[in-house]
């Protein structure tokens, strides 16, 4: 059997490191990309993942998620429940908590019927992410899941998990994927060119800089 | 903190008695439902479920998952990767393998900032069911997932998980279930009143058969 990945691509900086990281692996032609529609704020994101995929060569299946915006801002039964602590007024009415388990489920429903058994993304448990469905214990967990719930046995691949960015940055100049972060979304503001005052704006920055490298965002 | 619970509730026999068993454990004013609306086949499968939810004397709350049909029926990037034996034509495509999963991960998103934290399902693993994302096994390893990965400690009830047909219909007759199941619906050919004669019908025939009780659905 073939080996074949399937990379969860946000159209961000992580997410494009980790698809080429997996075409380094596998090989482009054995490795696709999946991005989600949820109705995110910065619609330039699939934007960006599509021209992301297209630089690299590899396909990109869009999946639509209507669920998110339903979960995080129609459905509330009973607004009393709600409590306050539960809901940050920060985040977008399309946060659902551990939707990093939905994408990587959603992943793998797409992957099975094409014996694909490697799943990649570019979650990081880092200083960067304070997301508790990004460590690695929980991506353990759910790979045991879905192995079980698909009577496949999958591979979860998460080559950023323990680097910080800095280190991902370096990971992405050695991939050769410089170029391609160019084509990547991470401003808050959803500025393009970046707005490089928000607080993705200046982590993407930090990170070029402890890396000494420029970041072809900025500069294009 | 106040013990509450979600029930994954499709409109069916199992998630009803499943209900039934929530509201006796908990207590109906600590009992919700959640019901998806998938894209499935048959349309009436929503309105049971609404009609089920209302004779119980609980929240029905509907959430939409576009995301199925996308899976099954159109996302197919190279049809040459699906392999036969991957995709079995008698399923429809609103199909996705661990679709289970996928019920669940949302119920948990959904309960999460409602600090619920039992999530019920009717799910079985005896001998009318052959999905592997039934077995609790496999729920275990997605209870565990769901609690890392949203930091909160889930508790999964699978209160039909070993029964037969025949004891899941004992266990409704016990619970004061059975007039809800006029309001059910299990025929794979949509009819109501149902049809008798397909697969599902002759296998809810059987259980109450065998439980000796007569079937409130077949009489209406």
């Amino acid at each position: 059997m073939v080996d074949r990945a399937a990379v969860v691509l946000s159209g961000g900086q992580d997410s494009t490191t980790a698809l080429w990281w997996a075409i380094q692996k596998f090989g482009s032609e054995n490795v696709f990309t999946v991005t989600f529609d949820y109705g995110q704020r910065h619609r330039v994101e699939l934007e960006c993942a599509t021209r992301v995929a297209e630089a690299a060569g590899v396909p990109n299946i869009l999946l639509p998620i209507d669920t998110f915006s339903a979960i995080g801002g129609n459905a509330l039964v009973d607004a009393e429940l709600i409590v306050a602590e539960g809901r940050n007024s920060d985040l977008p009415t399309t946060f659902v908590p551990g939707r990093n388990l939905i994408f990587l489920t959603y992943v793998a429903a797409w992957a099975w019927p094409r014996k694909i058994q490697h799943l990649v993304t570019g979650v990081a448990q880092t200083d960067y992410s304070g997301y508790p469905d990004c460590r690695r214990e929980t991506i353990d967990a759910l790979c045991h899941a879905l192995s079980l719930g698909m009577d496949q046995e999958f591979t979860i691949h998460t080559p950023l998990m323990n680097l910080s960015k800095k280190e991902t940055v370096l990971l992405a100049e050695s991939l050769g994927a410089l170029d391609a972060m160019a084509l990547t979304h991470t401003c808050y503001q959803g500025e393009r060119p970046p707005c490089n005052e928000c607080p993705a704006c200046r982590l993407r920055a930090k990170g070029f800089e402890e890396a000494g490298v420029a970041d072809p965002l900025v500069l294009a």
